[in-house]
C-alpha cells in the first residue's frame, strides 16, 4: 500500500488533500502547520487543521471559501455583547470543534491525540497530523513593528508590509513520533501548495523535517512540490506579497527557489509554463498543468497529476 | 436608599427578582445559590446565576420557560457530532455566556468579579452575587445512589425519588464578602419562592449565613419568604416530591417550618389561604396574595407584596 504525506496549510493544502483523500483513501496523511494556532476567547483555534479536516469531511464552505457549510453565527454575536473582539470570526459549528479540543487538552491529551479524535468523529479515511505537540507561533514583522500572525492575517487583513517573519518556539519544538513515523513511511512527499513562507515554512523549520526530507530524497522517496503561485498571484492570501517583501520573487520560479534543495520536481501552471527552463536550471523537474482547484474533479485531477509526477520522478 | 437582599435560585426566584428590580432598581441584590453549577464540556456553567442574570436583562425565554430568548442550537448539534453527551442542552446565547466565564475564571478572576462582569455588560440594574467563591456542589440520594444536582434535574428529569441530600464543600466554602456586605446593608432580606431544599437550602447551609439572618432579625431587618408550593404543588421542579420523600410536607406549610425560625413573615398563594392559621401557629406571618407570576405585571405585583410585608414586619 503506497503510502503519501503530504505538507500543508489551510485552504490550498487542504483542497488538494481532498482531491489526494480521493484517490489514496487511509493512504494519505497530512501534517499541517500549527504556528497559524491561536487562543481566542479561552479556546484553543487551529486554523489549519481544522480547514483541514472540515475539507477532508466535505464540509468546507464552498461558497465562503473558508470555515465549516452550514455555519451560523449566535455565538460570536454574543460574546460582542459581553465585549469580547470579535474580529475573528468563529462560526458555531467551528466553536464547538474548539470547545472539544479545549476540554481534552485541558484534560492533559496530546495535540495530537486531540487531533485524531476530532477526525475520527467526522469520519475522514485520511489522517491529519499537527506537525508538532509543542508550541511554535508564527510572527511577521511590520512598519507596526511585531505583530502576531493572525492579528496580521485576520484583524489587518494582510494589508502591512511584512518585513520579517519569525516561528518563536521552533528551535525547541520537536516534529511527533506520529510524523516521524509518516515520513518514514511515505513513498512519496507532496508539498502543498500553500504558502511557501508562512504555511509551509514552519513545518520546513522544525528540527529534524529538512533532514528527513533530504534523507528521504536520497532512500529515492520522490518529493514534490505544488506552486500556488499562478501568474505571478497567490490563489488566497498573502503569499505574492510576502514572497517580494521578503526579498523574493512572486512566481512559480520564486517559489521553486524555495524548494530547490528539497524537491524532485514541481508542478506549476499552464499560465507560467514560460518559467519552466528557469526552474529547471535550479535542478528541479518540472510539470506544467491545471493546478487550479474549482471543484472536486480540479481536486481530483491535480492530486492524479501529483501522484504521477511523484511515480515518475522515483 | 433601601437596600433589599434575595436569596433565590432559579426560574422563580428570578422572576421575583425581575419584579423587585422593577420596583428598586440597583436598590435590588440577589444572592443565587451556585451549587447547581457544573462543569459541561470544559465550560464552567452557572444555571441558577444565568437564569437570574437573563431574566433580570429581560431576555429569559417566556415560552421556553429557561435559558435565553432568541436561542439557537448549533454548536450542541456539532457536539454531539464529536461524541460529547448532549442530554445537558446548552444553547448558542447561553454557551457564549459561558465561554467568556471560563476564559476570566481561568484567568484567575473571582466567580463574583466574573459574575458582575457578565451582568454589567447585559446592561442589568440589580446586582447577582454568587453565593460563595469556592466550590460546593449539590449532590441527591436516590435508589440509582448518589447522583450530582444535575444528572438528576436534567438527564433523570428529577423521576427518581430522593431519599438524601448534600452540599460537598459547604463545610469548608464561605459567603463572599460581597454577600456579606450586603446583607449587612439590607433593609430587609427576601427568600424567593425557589426550592427551599435545594436552591435555597445550599445558601441557608454556607456557614455564617443562617447566623446572619437570625442576627439581622434581632437587630429588626424583616426577613419574609414567599412559598414555592401553591395548592400542595411545585410549580415547577422536584419541590414538592422533595418535600415529601424527604419527610416534610408538599405544602406552604411544609415550606413554612423549613422558613419558621428565620422568617418573620411568609407570602402563601390565595389557594392555600386555609394553611394560614396553622403557619401563624409555627410564629410566622402569614400573608394571602397571588403568588403566580405570569407576566411583568404579575412579577411586579408580587414584589410590591413582598416589599409592603417586609415593610409591615419591621
Amino acid at each position: 500500500m503506497t503510502k503519501i504525506v503530504e505538507l500543508a496549510g489551510g485552504v490550498g493544502g487542504a483542497r488538494l488533500a481532498h482531491g489526494l483523500q480521493a484517490v489514496l483513501g487511509d493512504r494519505l496523511t497530512v501534517v499541517v502547520n500549527s504556528a497559524d494556532d491561536l487562543e481566542r476567547h479561552g479556546l484553543a483555534v487551529w486554523p489549519d487543521h481544522d480547514t483541514v479536516m472540515y475539507t477532508l469531511a466535505g464540509r468546507d464552505d464552498r461558497d465562503r471559501g473558508w470555515g465549516v457549510a452550514d455555519e451560523t453565527w449566535t455565538v460570536i454575536e454574543e460574546l460582542g455583547r459581553y465585549g469580547e473582539e470579535t474580529w475573528f470570526r468563529l462560526g458555531d459549528r467551528d466553536i464547538a470543534t474548539h470547545i472539544v479540543r479545549t476540554a481534552r487538552l485541558r484534560d492533559g491529551d496530546r495535540p495530537t491525540e486531540v487531533a485524531l479524535h476530532l477526525q475520527r468523529a467526522l469520519g475522514l479515511r485520511a489522517t491529519v497530523l499537527p506537525m508538532t505537540d509543542d508550541r511554535v507561533r508564527t510572527a511577521v514583522r511590520t512598519d507596526d513593528g511585531w505583530l502576531s500572525f493572525q492579528d496580521y492575517f485576520v484583524r489587518r487583513r494582510q494589508e502591512p508590509t511584512v518585513h520579517d517573519v519569525r516561528f518563536d518556539g521552533v528551535e525547541t519544538a520537536g516534529p511527533t513520533p506520529e510524523v516521524m513515523a509518516a515520513l518514514a513511511a511515505a513513498a512519496s512527499i507532496v508539498i502543498a501548495p500553500s504558502n511557501p513562507i508562512v504555511s509551509v515554512g514552519p513545518i520546513l523549520a522544525l528540527p529534524g523535517i529538512r533532514e528527513t526530507l533530504l534523507a528521504a530524497r536520497r532512500r529515492g522517496v520522490p518529493v514534490v512540490a505544488v506552486s500556488g503561485i499562478v501568474g505571478g498571484k497567490a490563489l488566497r492570501g498573502p503569499a505574492d506579497r510576502m514572497l517580494v517583501s521578503l526579498g523574493g520573487e512572486s512566481s512559480a520560479l520564486g517559489v521553486a527557489r524555495l524548494y530547490a534543495e528539497l524537491a524532485d520536481a514541481i508542478l506549476i501552471d499552464t499560465l507560467d509554463a514560460a518559467l519552466g527552463p528557469a526552474i529547471e536550471a535550479l535542478g528541479v523537474r518540472v510539470v506544467v498543468t491545471d493546478t487550479i482547484m474549482l471543484d472536486d474533479a480540479g481536486r481530483e485531477r491535480l492530486a492524479r497529476a501529483v501522484l504521477e509526477t511523484a511515480v515518475a520522478a522515483a
